[in-house]
């Protein structure tokens, strides 16, 4: 297959992404990088209007040089798609016809079902500026278009095969939910530590006559238990927050903790009462 | 709300996107016309490199001006996410943090919901070559990164930008099957029709001692019957098709129609006999 590249350990495989007539090079050299992002390497080019090879291109396409190494080049669209077995067409007009018009996550969902199936498959994508032509559309199996504003449709080419190579990559994944790292694992804090947490707390502010009354009490306990329970904080996030209530509770801000001032009461902090 | 036009008929709502530092007014202009693609409209750039406003994001917005005339300048990213209620940082890097990462299309529901829910969101994009540090990650609620190849994971500022907005489009879509334009719809013809076709072919053919012999005869019917089943043809097709037998049958290549001479046998053609 065009493109594939042995020696770096890319993702190679999915359709031929196939430009016919495009005008600038700087915009197959973007096409090119959009494949490469998301792991198509094959890229056929019908009549570069500019010509082939084009620096301009090679440029553009920010090293995705196995892409632009790779690229072939046809004389018509026709011979351009003679090998393959299902082909899209895009475009963002309406053509009035009967062949079938695809989203483009559905559209991606057929290519990698054939894909799998073991058939060659392609996406046609036309001219930057008038797109593809009925006849050309024509030689299409099926149309993809993209959900656009309607009162601004126009999607630059690259932009055009940069989605279809994402959906594209999106169905080879196991899940939509999917990403490529994740955040490090958090598990909340057993009970007991939460509780550890209240008590000190609640002690601290007992202290100072922050419940008021004994009636008052219960549902300003409830309230602030509510608050603190909420976020499922972690037991290092808790061994933070008591580092915090110890240093508030055990230093003022005339008497600062290391000032040599006595530090109120002795209270033995359990856990991270260091942090503060 | 930044950058709604009331002038024309455009989508304008969503998140706001959020350039932290960009560096070329190219790259700006781009983010404009993708934004424009999926109906987002509110830009906001803090600190961009070359200046602001800019002839080359102008030109490269491709008249996505209603964006790039209600883009909002701000000093800092702190400031520029100052009145938003939830935000995402984009990062293609892992950042070994406790930060929930999301997949854009989980990123992109998120988003709606709050947004549906009142809250006002936005999505953070960093630097071109360096993207967001830590820090600046850290003001976001939550990470989202692309499904890229992990061999070429560099993706264009405005690609980026282009993937969320057309993840946000979509979670507004009734359905992901949704086009903005369908094919026209085409019915089976009935099988009375289909029935037509059979006899019409099966009379010309046995006319030319096709089916060989009677004990072979009924097998070569089914087969064929079989071939003109299963494309489901419509009445139309059908016309066109037997229009196609009758000048098959009717006329030959020294005796075409039209030439004067006898046109063979008179048989009387049903339906689209005139198509040929």
């Amino acid at each position: 297959m065009a493109g594939t590249n042995s020696e770096r350990e890319l993702l190679t495989e999915g359709p031929a992404i196939i430009l016919a007539y495009p005008q600038l090079g700087e915009n197959i050299g973007m096409v090119a990088r959009a494949m490469a992002n998301f792991g198509l390497s094959e890229l056929r080019l019908v009549n570069p209007r500019d010509g082939w090879p084009s620096e301009k291109a090679r440029s553009a396409a920010s090293r995705a040089d196995h892409v632009i190494d790779g690229a072939k080049l046809y004389g018509s669209l026709e011979e351009a798609i003679a090998d393959l077995n299902f082909v899209y067409a895009t475009t963002a007009r309406d053509r009035d016809g009967y062949k079938p018009v695809r989203s483009p996550i559905v559209a991606a969902r057929t290519l990698r079902q054939r894909f799998r199936g073991g058939e060659a498959i392609g996406i046609i994508f036309g001219r930057e500026r008038t797109g593809l032509t009925n006849e050309e559309v024509a030689l299409a199996d099926e149309i993809v278009t993209f959900p656009v504003n309607p009162a601004f449709a126009s999607l630059n080419l690259a932009q055009a095969v940069l989605l279809m190579s994402y959906e594209w990559m999106k169905t080879g994944m196991d899940s939509e939910e999917e990403t490529s790292f994740q955040a490090i694992a958090q598990r909340p804090a057993t009970k007991e530590h939460l509780q550890g947490l209240f008590d000190h707390l609640e002690d601290a502010l007992e202290a100072r006559n922050y419940f008021r009354s004994a009636d008052k009490k219960p549902k300003l306990v409830e309230n602030l238990r509510a608050v603190l329970t909420r976020p499922s904080f972690t037991e290092s996030e808790i061994q933070v927050l008591r580092g915090v209530i110890s240093s508030l509770d055990r230093f003022t801000r005339e008497n600062p903790r290391g000032s040599g001032a006595p530090a109120g009461r002795s209270r033995k902090v359990q856990g991270g009462g260091d942090n503060d």
